[in-house]
């Protein structure tokens, strides 16, 4: 096919494949004519990838290469495929401000808590520690309460995540919802937690509770 | 303080703080002579809750912005802070996708299951549904079982947020706490979600199983 219509079948628009095509995101066409390059039904497999990962995902160019190239190693130990997924955080990477000590070592006394094994560099102790900087940056210390909160919602849907993979049998394929999965487990939780907020909201803050009273 | 120690005080680069100013995110210091600005305590504040927002969050500036103004309006109802808050996601809002009707339409039936009272306009449909959309893009059709998790792992971690809001008495705070908690709960999520992986990978797919045994 041609690339308007891989563009069609992707349902992603035209600008943006040649977009990812210049950013080297897409794996080369076959030139089947001096001006003509044929596209595949990987290709729009690949292209509808690329789209969720950094619009869904809200991953850098940067980290969408990396997560893509992990995936395109043949046979990689799986152990390492979660470290690049581990990595690939939506924040941006070169701006990003190195977290206090202070929060850092909460994280790890939390995460120790969990009896969670774990190493020194996995990026989650520093997008945690951000997120704690952030709070106290309104003056929020959060309470222990309120992390181990948060700490097991986490396990339990990390839980979620590991048991999905090993319901599946080709490495390819484990590899593949691994780096996937761990990216867009964060806007899909993000997007249920906010509707469990306004289910929360409406009893703990009516807009206007005496609207039907009148 | 002149805009050198702001910068200091709130550990945040001088150009960034610049481009704030530049963005329209920071009040306006008073001029204390024709050619110097004297910023006070409350612009540091600022300055760290930008950062937190546009860094940690991963928000875009037009969303930094739409936060900043919800803060600012003075006495606004909870419940609308609420969806100000839910509206600030760190995916870019202008270049989103409209996600398929059937990935809504599960997650809506998700929702439901749950008991969750929510309006059809909440943000979190879409994220969610975008986040099944590309989840579909490597094939993958998350099970109902997996769906549940999620989902009681957001409730959970929405019940602590609503629970320390609960804890504060100052509207001002309740309503600060309510939009960067919203924000930054996301990256605390993510975090830890990580450090999870790790423990629970090392059980699933341990790197050299053999490495003990010669």
């Amino acid at each position: 096919m041609r690339i308007s219509e891989l563009s069609q079948r992707a349902m992603v628009p035209l600008s943006a494949v040649k977009y990812y095509q210049r950013e080297g995101l897409l794996p080369e066409g076959v030139r089947s004519a001096p001006n003509q390059v044929e596209y595949e039904g990987l290709h729009v497999k690949r292209v509808r990838l690329i789209r969720a990962l950094l619009e869904t995902g809200g991953l850098s160019i940067a980290a969408t290469k990396d997560v893509i190239r992990a995936l395109d190693v043949e046979g990689a130990p799986l152990a390492e495929t979660f470290s690049v997924a581990a990595h690939a955080m939506s924040t941006p990477r070169i701006t990003e401000s190195v977290p206090s000590a202070e929060s850092r070592e909460r994280v790890m006394r939390l995460a120790h808590s969990q009896d969670w094994k774990f190493t020194d560099d996995n990026p989650g102790i520093d997008s945690a520690a951000r997120a704690l900087d952030g709070l106290s940056a309104i003056d929020f210390n959060a309470p222990d309460e309120y992390l181990v909160a948060y700490a097991a919602a986490a396990a339990a849907a990390a839980a979620a995540d590991l048991h999905a993979l090993t319901a599946l049998s080709d490495p390819d394929q484990i590899a593949e919802l691994m780096v996937v999965g761990t990216v867009l487990g964060d806007p899909l939780f993000a997007g249920l937690r906010r509707l469990a907020h306004e289910d929360g909201t409406h009893y703990l803050f009516p807009t206007n509770p005496n609207r039907d009273q009148s």
